[in-house]
Order: structure tokens, then C-alpha cells, then sequence
């Protein structure tokens, strides 16, 4: 192709040249939209959107057509932080507001988004998972948790910024104290629940200003190139592997609605989506959503809003004739119709934007903020989810001990940095059957980046990993068959006796909370200090959850359970997927985290008891252990987890890895 | 006296030879009022409300005057439960009501509540501290918690009455599936918090039916002796007990409610409002609360509602001028008058009826469902409230330790009951400097009652105490300077290597617990799983909670804070008194429960932990400890505390209870 050609040029004569069936405006589109989704492992899959079954030579045309698009977008200059700042708050004027609210949040809530949604890195270059910004007319604050208090220093201007503790300094509090009588503060009603909008709107009380939502966000607004929604293919996850069909689970869903005398559900978590539907998109990094929002009433009738360009001739066979679909323009008018008939609709009090729960209110509809029905049949996953899980756990843990063992010889030779381990576990992760995509950004942390809890590796903080310190490694696959995490911690040459000793407590807290058995009803919030038990005897303690829950080939951060000082109503129950991830950071210097993925099983020896069964299947490191730490039965339990590591993987790895398998996971 | 003569005439007599100074009419009341109040320990406390500083005849008039009234209430002949039943029926269909709601709570969601509260006792014969009745047209049911599953299988007739679990059989789900469509349940607004309210709304909405706040409680309509409000004398509690002057009190609270934009906070809580105004009176049993009500203004200045009859002269003049009193009467227009000035007003969750909140709202008001602002700083004892419980559990512990001696002689001689043994207990507490009551009827328990978690000996139940088994006696005192509550099991004779493995892994959760070190922020939701994980170990639990705050001279069960499986956003404090008693019960055989309070303190030498120090002083049973089951942390722990309670206790009993001491708190 001719250098002086430009992206729109080369588009254009793909678009004849490859006889595209849509006019050269949609095409263009099109092109955008899937500009605006991840990435991903899959980079051509968006192809069978617009030419399934197309010729090599058309996809080549397709996927150059894409590439130059993609460029011109990367290569477009975008003003700097302040100048950013200043049109937002050009915005705001205009629309007589004292500030505005920017959460890092999408319409879904989600912690993984779309580009578009990606406001904080675009307002503050913060591309932490989580996050608030708040923009007043002279001063912005930027308020985010205990993963990212070093982050967020690195990467935020503390001139523009002032940087603040998301749970110890809240942001109520700030807002209380900043604004002034008789001021407005905006929201936007989308991206903000009719809880957090309550709290807020108490705070802004107490200043003796107001809370409002815009109709239009400012920041959308000063945004001139904010990505459109993403486009990226919709495929049916196979019954083979979901368990359950979707037919069978709109019934339980209508079920459970009758129970509670709801007449409908709106559906805006994106993983209920997909399990509902049991579909599965590409719109955000790492996680196979496809956004979007559904209603389905009593009857377990759906009506299905998203971009219907997104759905893949499989798809669309695979919804039939039994969920409705429409462009996402359809769904205020849904919403509107159910106010019409009076319905009882339970609204999602996680992930529902308070626009929802307003627009049924004024309708005449009964909204009630309330729990997503599918929340719970989907975070207790069934025996096909399960035995899924195992099966993906034992291709991942073949590709980890391959790693590991690949690192035991490269690493003590010195210079091995942080990106060039973190490829080598990609790729022996993408040699997997029914790998799909990695579940997160892989954290490849030497030395002190290990006390980033969630570090991200770029060109520019890429670092050799160092010898005689601590490695950490935290990093998972999506398969079709189940969502993998795991995180290891490497001594990599002779390590200190405090790092050691750290080690062996992280271990410890891991093997107790491992190893408790507990009554049925029993909630994550009260084990969660099982595991901190042995860090808090001297005095120290991690600044993160113990354990989240996963999906199945979906999100690797799943609700409603959790393992975590923060109250939890919702207990533990069988087939649940849940980390088990204690950890120690400290700053500067190095981060220890032991991570396995564990599922909730019956105590069959206890009637009433559960208990946690090990689905993460690769050896913790020996070499960072203090034994004289550990109690008998705690030697007992690495001795059998690692025993049972060594025979299952064993007959999936090469002869070389098999016979450092062997050291690895030997009896202590 | 002639025995002849009727209570009314001796008392018209007393009236006039006494020369009671008010009319008979009035004298007749004021001893209605008296004899509706517990007895306690001090039972002619009374006399200083009618005639302070009476001569010895006057008193003995007044006592018999007294007596003889309250021999006639007890003479009074009540109807059977199923006439009880048939009467609050008809006084429903009266009102057009298709049920009722009947807590046991009173109007301050009580645990002690007085005898005019007493109404699950009178409509279903079931004396336990918490439940809930729901009558209906054609049933009734009545739901208790794990601690009075036996109890109320007891007491409770189960053809008039379906027995359910409070928690896992919730009311909610029985209204919803046993009212009708058009139906009406009423509850009685000062008797349900606005939380409970909606839950029944929302039940009774599921059953189609309505949920209706009733003017006139149709069970008290029916209950045509029930008891008037109580009259029991109000006593300053002097600074060098409570630590602060009312004043600074009253000034914390106003500030407290300025900081957080509130007008005024309705105090319902008996316990604050007697924390608030350093008052302490004798309306409910084993507890010092005066029952009433109080406003407090954000400037500090407090309106009191409560029966002036209930004043003495000591604490009407350190009331002073300070505290405007009034009788209950005014409660209700000084809502309003909150309401004409458009307040905001914060009314306790936790204790505040309904009626208060609504009253609030329709007089224009606007009030707010919130936290008592009293509750935290009461629950953070300052220097001299924890000084003062040290002091008390060292008197409180000599006098255990005087009891365990001497049930160590007596009870292996067989014979001993259960009733013996409390008194024999009781006396030795009534010895101690600054004892006014006990803190809750003694639990003493033989053999199979121990498995009945709030077990209260009777005349019908007494047993004697059964050798070769396990005895449980949890007992406590309220002293001027402190409340006490200690559990403690003892191995009669030689015990079984069942009890004893049930024993030393309640004595390990005690342990566990006792020596957690935790960082600031921590629940005690986050804490009670470790008391229990020793159990859980062998698949079994118990069903009550780990620990509940102690009040200071006050209530033995206090707020916000507790450690237990329900989830707790108070996160434990310095100051703070709780219990540590985890148990085991085997249904029809035994009980164990080792129970210490212990204060919260800083960890000083690890920056940001907290920690418990142990309040209680007496020995555990080392006849009943598994001693191969303990760990080497676990015996040192156990040596520790004994040696802790011998060099503590000996210097405070007499020469054979030290001797005792010595061998029972021997280093094992």
C-alpha cells in the first residue's frame, strides 16, 4: 500500500474493494467500534461479524483495514492533564455546576470496561481497576484503595490531584468538607448506584449544596475523542460446558422471581448477562463480556438490548426466537412500558446505575433495589462448571510448573526482566487446549514491584528481576471450560530470614484458611481473619481482600460472595469459586502473595460442614519456606498438596520439568 | 395485723397512720408502680422516693404496706393460655385486624424489660429474653433463637402455637406464606423498629396483605391485670465511677451532633440515657436502667421524659438545672414542637419504635434512622470505667473463687442441687464491697440443663448436681464500679474423654481468641470464627455468639460492638468490654462455656494492633482439660492466667479457699 495513503483512503478502497455489504459510513463504524474493544488473544475474531467464512485475502483486507484505523487512533495527540482539566471544568460552568463526579466505573459498574469508559486514565492517567476522581471548579481530589496507594502516585500530578485513601478518607467526607453552600454537584445517573448516589447526596447535604444528575457528562462532553462503544463477536457458550442451558436457566430465574412476587428483572450485570444467555463477547479486556441489558419478567421471557451488530450468525441462532433483541436505544422505552403495566422490577443494587431505578419510578413501575437473581445461581457453579474448573486448573498448572521451571534456570543467571518472564508464561499458556484469553494483565513484579499489589509491567517500569530477592508472579487464562488465577511468589537465589519469615506467615494463613472446615451459613467476611491470624501475631497485616470469587470462562473478580474484612452478607456455598490469596507487601522493598483458587465442597465426614477443595495445581516455593514456622499439620498439608501437584502434572509436562517437578514439590 | 383484714384496708391504714404526704388514690398507684418493678437486691430502696430518711417504723409500715399489695397481685387468679388466646382474638376482630405482631422487646427494644412487657410470658407462657408471637385469626406461631430451642419446647404449647427458629425459619416468611390477600396484620409502632416494620411490610405485601400500625396494642387490651409502668427509685452514678460529669457528657454529644449536621437525637436506649445523665435506677431486672426517654439538642440541653415519682432527692438535685424533667406525657408534643422547627433529628435505630420516627415525620420533622450518639462513647470505657471494672473483677473473682472451693467439697458428695449452689454463690457475692445486684439470674446448671444455653433454675426444674459430669454455672454482678459476667464448666468427679475433648476445644477458641493481636478497624464479625475453628475442626459449633459488650454498672448485654457470625460494622475499640465464651452443648446431656470478659487495649509494642487483657480473675477446671490437645502456646497462655489469678485472688480470700487455689491454679 502506498505510504502517503492515508487511514481513511485505505479504508475506503478496502470497503470496494472487498465488497463489504454496509455503506462506506457504517463500515467506518463498524471499524471504530471494534477500535474501541480490547485487544485481546483472538485479534481476528471480529471478522466473522462482517464476513463469516470469509477468503485468507479478505481477511488479510479486513484485518489491514482495522490496523490502519487502529493506527490513526493511536497516533492522534491528546492535550495534556490540565488542558483536560480545564475543558471539564469549561463543562461544568456551562452547566452551572460547582463539580462532578467521575467514577472509574462503567454503566455496568464493572471493573474491567471499555475504552470509552476509561475516564480516570484520560482526566488523571490513573489506570488503576478502581477509583474516583471528583473535579470541583479550583481543586480535584482522587480517591482510590489500598492496591493502588502507590500507583496512584506514580502516575497522578499531585499539583492537579489531591491524592486520597478510598476507604480511610472517603470521599463523602471530602465532599462535606469542600463544597459550599448553595453549590452543585453533578453525577452522572449511569455510572453511579442509587446507594452511592444516596451517600453522596448526604454529603453534599451536609455541605448545604445539592447533588445532581447531568444529562449530559461533562467529562463525555470535554472528551472530543472518546472511543464509541465497542463492537466485539458475541459466540454461544456450548451447554458442554455451561451446564446448564440457557432455556433452563431463564426458567429458574422465573422461578425465583415468582417466589419473591417480582413481576421482572432488569439484567445489567454483564457476567449475569452472559450466564443467563450463556453467551460470551469481547467488550472489555481480559473477560468475555458482551454489554449490554436485558429484562426478563416472570415468565422468563427476555428482552435483550445491545448493539446488534455484535452478534455472530452462531449467536444469533443460538438466541432464537426466544430473547428478543434490540439496539441498547430500545431500553429506556422497555423500561418505560413495565412503569405502563405497574410491574414490581428488582434492579441490580450493585451494578444498576440509579438512571435505571429513576426512569421505572417515574414510568409508575415499583422498582426494587434489590439482589441480580442470577447472582447467586451463577457464583454456585454446577458439577459440569466444577469439574470444568478442575479440568482447566490441571492444563493451567501444566503451563505455570513449565514456567517455574523455565525460571528456576533463567532467573538466577541475572538480567531476566520483569516482561520477558511475564511472555514466557503467556506462551506457555497459549499452548493450552480451549485457552481463550489471559483472565487479567499478567503481574510480573521484581523486587520492590511486588509491593505494588496490582502492578502492571510497561516498557517503562520494566526491570530485571533481581537475584537473591522475591519474585512475584500473578496471572490466570481464560479457558472455555473455567477462569484460572493464580499468584506464586519465587525466592529466586538465597533470600533473607525476614523474607522468609514473611514467606512462611503469608503460607501459614493460606494453609488455615485452606484447611477450615465450617458450618453451612458461614460468610467469607468471618473466615477472612483465619488467614491474617498468623501476620497479625507480629503486628502486620495486607491491604486487600483474602479471597474473591471467579466466574466460569467469565469474570476472574465475581460477586456476590467474598472473602474479606469488609461485612458480607452472602455465605459460602457449594460450587462456589473463591482465591484464597494472603499476602504481605512491603513498600520499597518486596510483596509476598500465595494464591490458589479453591471451591466450596460438602464435609461428607460432617454433616452440615463444608469445606475448601485446592484447584490450583502448581508448587509453592520451597525455597522461601522457614519449616521451623510451620506446625506438623501444616508440613502435612504442603506435603500432600504438593505430592498431589507433582502427580498430576507430571504426566503433562516435558521429562525436564517432570524431573524439577520432583525437587519442587518434594516432601519437607 | 388482723388476717382478716384485706390488702386495700391495710394499706388504707398505713396511709393514714404513716401520714403519707399525697392521696390515698395517689399512695395506692406509687405502690402499683413499685410492686410492677423487679425486686433486686435492695428491695426497699423504694422508701427514699416516699420518705427519705424515714425512721425504722415508718420503713417497716411502708414494707408491709408493700408487701401486702404484692401479695395480692400474686394472689390473682389468671386464665388458662388458650382463654388468653381466645380474648386477644376477639379484641383483633374488634379492630379488624387478622393477626398481631408480639415481640418480647418493650418500648427500648429491651432484653430487660418490666413486667407490664413481660408479654410473651402471659400470651404464650415462654419466659426467655428474646422471641417473637404472631397471632392469627386461626394459628399462632412463636419464633426464638438458637439459645431457647429447648427452653421453649418446655414451656410453650405446641397445639396453641407453631414453634419456629427466629433465624433460619424467619417471621417474614411465615407471614408471607400465612396471611391472606386483602388481610391486615397489625403491630404495635412503639414495639417495632422502622428496620422490622418494613420487614413485616414487605412480608405481609408478598401475602398480599397489609401491614398497620395499631393505636391500641390489642394484646395489653386483653391482658386486663397487666402490671402498670414501674416505680423504681433513680440514683446518681458519682463521676469517680462514671469517669465524666454528665456535663462533659451532655458537651461530647452536642458536638457529636453538630459534626454531623443533626439538630437533636431522641435518646430511647435506656443504657444511654442513663451513660448521658449519670443515672442509674431499678425498672428492669438485674439492670440499673431508669425507663424514659430523652431529647438532646446539638447546644446540649436535654429534655427528660420519664415518671417524676421516680426521682429522689439526690438525683433530682444533680439533675439540677441542666436537664429539664417531665413526664412521659410530654414526649410526644416536644416531637412535634421538633417538627415545627423543621429539625433534623436523629432517632436510634436500634431502640426507637416506629411511632417515634413517624411522629417526627408528620409533625414535619426531619428525622433520620441513625446510630444512638451515646452508643460508641459508652462503649469505650474511659480510664477510670476500666479501672473501676479491674477493681470489680478482682472482688467478683474472689467470690467465684470462694464458690468453686466450695462446690469443689460439696458437690462430689452428691446431692448438691442446682438452686444450693446458686445461693451458696450468691452470698458470696453479696459480701463484696459496692454489690448491688446480680447482673442476670444465675445460670446453674446440672448435667442435661447445661446444654439449655439460658437456663434458669426453678423450684420445678431443680436438679441435683450429678457426679462424674459436667456442671455449668454463668453468673455475674453489677457493683457501682463494674458490671461482671464469668462462665465457668466444672468437671464433678472424673468426666468422660468425650466432655473433656469438647472442653479443650472450647478452651482452645477461648484461647484463640483471647490472644488475637488485630489491627484498628477490625470487627467483631472478623474475630468469631476464631473461636470456633477448633470446633469446626470436628464438625461441630455452637449457636449463640462469641461475645457481647458489657456495660459499665449497666446492661450486661450492651451495643454496638459484639463478636458473633451476624455481621458487625463496629469495629472493636479501645475501652471497650466484651465477652469471650465459646461453648459446646450436646442436646440432653451437657454444656460447656468458658467465659472471661476482656477489655480492648492498644498493643504498644506493635504500632496500630490491638489486643484483649483479661477483666475476669478466676480459675478454669484443669480436671476437665484434654491437656494432649493443647499446644505449647496454649498451655503457656493457660499457666499464665492461672498464675495471674492466684497472685490476684489469694490475697482476697480466706486461708482454705487459698489453699484450694494453689492446687487449682497449678502450672500443668
Amino acid at each position: 500500500m502506498n505510504e502517503s495513503e492515508t487511514g481513511a483512503q485505505q479504508i475506503a478502497s478496502a470497503h470496494q474493494k472487498l465488497k463489504i455489504n454496509m455503506s462506506l459510513m457504517e463500515f467506518e463504524q463498524f471499524l471504530d467500534g471494534s477500535v474501541a474493544a480490547p485487544d485481546g488473544e483472538r485479534p481476528d475474531d471480529w471478522i466473522a461479524l462482517l464476513a463469516p467464512g470469509a477468503d485468507e485475502a479478505t481477511r488479510r483486507g479486513l484485518s489491514a483495514a482495522l490496523a490502519s484505523r487502529a493506527d490513526d487512533v493511536k497516533r492522534q495527540v491528546r492535550p495534556p492533564i490540565w488542558v483536560r482539566l480545564a475543558a471539564v471544568r469549561k463543562e461544568l460552568a456551562a452547566q452551572g455546576l460547582a463539580g462532578f463526579l467521575v467514577p472509574r466505573a462503567d454503566e455496568h459498574q464493572g471493573e474491567y470496561v471499555p475504552k470509552r469508559a476509561e475516564r480516570l486514565a484520560w482526566i488523571a492517567n490513573f489506570t488503576g481497576s478502581a477509583g474516583l476522581v471528583i473535579v470541583l471548579k479550583d481543586k480535584a481530589a482522587i480517591f482510590v484503595d489500598g492496591r493502588y496507594t502507590i500507583q496512584v502516585r506514580e502516575q497522578v500530578d499531585a499539583q492537579l490531584f489531591e491524592i486520597r485513601h478510598l476507604i480511610n478518607e472517603p470521599p463523602e467526607a471530602w465532599i462535606a468538607a469542600n463544597l459550599k453552600k448553595g453549590e452543585v454537584l453533578g453525577f452522572d445517573p449511569w455510572l453511579t448506584t442509587p446507594d452511592a448516589a444516596q451517600r453522596y447526596r448526604e454529603a453534599a447535604r451536609k455541605a448545604g449544596a445539592e447533588l445532581k444528575a447531568v444529562d449530559r457528562n461533562p467529562l463525555d462532553a470535554a472528551w472530543t475523542d472518546q472511543p464509541p462503544e465497542p463492537i466485539a463477536p458475541i459466540w454461544p457458550q456450548a451447554t458442554q460446558h455451561a451446564g446448564l442451558s440457557a432455556t433452563e436457566k431463564r426458567a429458574l430465574i422465573a422461578k425465583k422471581l415468582k417466589e419473591k412476587g417480582q413481576d421482572a428483572a432488569v439484567i445489567s450485570a454483564p457476567d449475569s448477562l452472559a450466564w443467563l444467555l450463556n453467551i460470551r463477547g469481547g467488550d472489555v479486556p481480559r473477560t468475555p463480556f458482551a454489554l449490554g441489558y436485558a429484562v426478563i419478567d416472570k415468565e422468563g421471557k427476555v428482552d435483550l438490548f445491545l448493539d446488534p451488530r455484535k452478534l455472530t450468525a452462531e449467536a444469533r441462532a443460538h438466541l432464537g426466537n426466544e430473547v428478543a433483541v434490540q439496539p441498547k436505544t430500545g431500553f429506556l422505552p422497555a423500561l418505560d412500558a413495565l412503569g405502563k403495566s405497574g410491574a414490581t422490577v428488582v434492579v441490580d443494587g450493585m451494578t444498576a446505575g440509579v438512571a435505571i431505578y429513576d426512569r421505572l419510578k417515574a414510568a409508575g413501575a415499583k422498582p426494587a433495589v434489590g439482589e441480580d437473581p442470577c447472582a447467586l445461581l451463577k457464583a454456585c457453579k454446577n458439577p459440569v462448571e466444577v469439574e470444568g474448573s478442575r479440568a482447566a486448573h490441571r492444563r493451567d498448572g501444566a503451563a505455570v510448573s513449565q514456567f517455574l521451571h523455565w525460571l528456576s534456570i533463567e532467573a538466577p543467571k541475572g538480567g531476566l526482566d520483569e516482561i520477558a518472564a511475564a511472555d514466557k508464561l503467556a506462551s506457555f499458556r497459549r499452548r493450552n487446549d480451549l485457552f481463550r484469553d489471559f483472565s487479567f494483565d499478567t503481574i510480573s513484579a521484581a523486587g520492590p514491584n511486588g509491593a505494588i499489589c496490582h502492578y502492571k509491567v510497561t516498557e517503562q517500569s520494566n526491570k530485571p528481576i533481581p537475584v537473591n530477592w522475591l519474585y512475584l508472579v500473578d496471572s490466570g487464562g481464560q479457558y472455555l471450560d473455567g477462569t484460572t488465577d493464580i499468584t506464586r511468589t519465587i525466592a529466586v537465589g538465597a533470600v533473607s530470614a525476614e523474607m522468609k519469615d514473611r514467606f512462611t506467615r503469608v503460607l501459614k494463613g493460606h494453609i488455615a484458611l485452606g484447611t477450615t472446615r465450617f458450618p453451612r451459613g458461614t460468610t467469607g467476611s468471618a473466615l477472612d481473619a483465619i488467614a491474617r491470624r498468623p501476620l497479625w501475631e507480629v503486628g502486620l497485616d495486607y491491604d486487600h481482600g483474602t479471597g474473591h470469587g471467579v466466574g466460569s470462562y467469565l469474570s476472574v473478580h465475581e460477586g456476590p460472595q467474598r472473602i474479606s474484612k469488609m461485612p458480607n452478607r452472602v455465605p459460602l456455598e457449594v460450587g462456589m469459586i473463591v482465591s484464597n490469596e494472603p499476602g504481605y507487601y512491603k513498600d520499597g522493598e518486596y510483596g509476598i502473595r500465595i494464591e490458589n483458587l479453591v471451591t466450596v465442597i460438602e464435609d461428607k465426614a460432617h454433616p452440615g460442614m463444608l469445606a475448601f477443595e485446592t484447584l490450583t495445581l502448581a508448587p509453592i516455593d520451597l525455597n522461601a519456606v522457614d519449616r521451623s514456622l510451620l506446625t506438623a499439620d501444616e508440613v502435612a498439608w504442603l506435603n500432600a498438596y504438593h505430592k498431589r501437584v507433582r502427580e498430576t502434572i507430571t504426566p503433562l509436562v516435558d521429562a525436564k520439568t517432570a524431573k524439577w517437578l520432583e525437587e519442587a514439590t518434594r516432601a519437607i
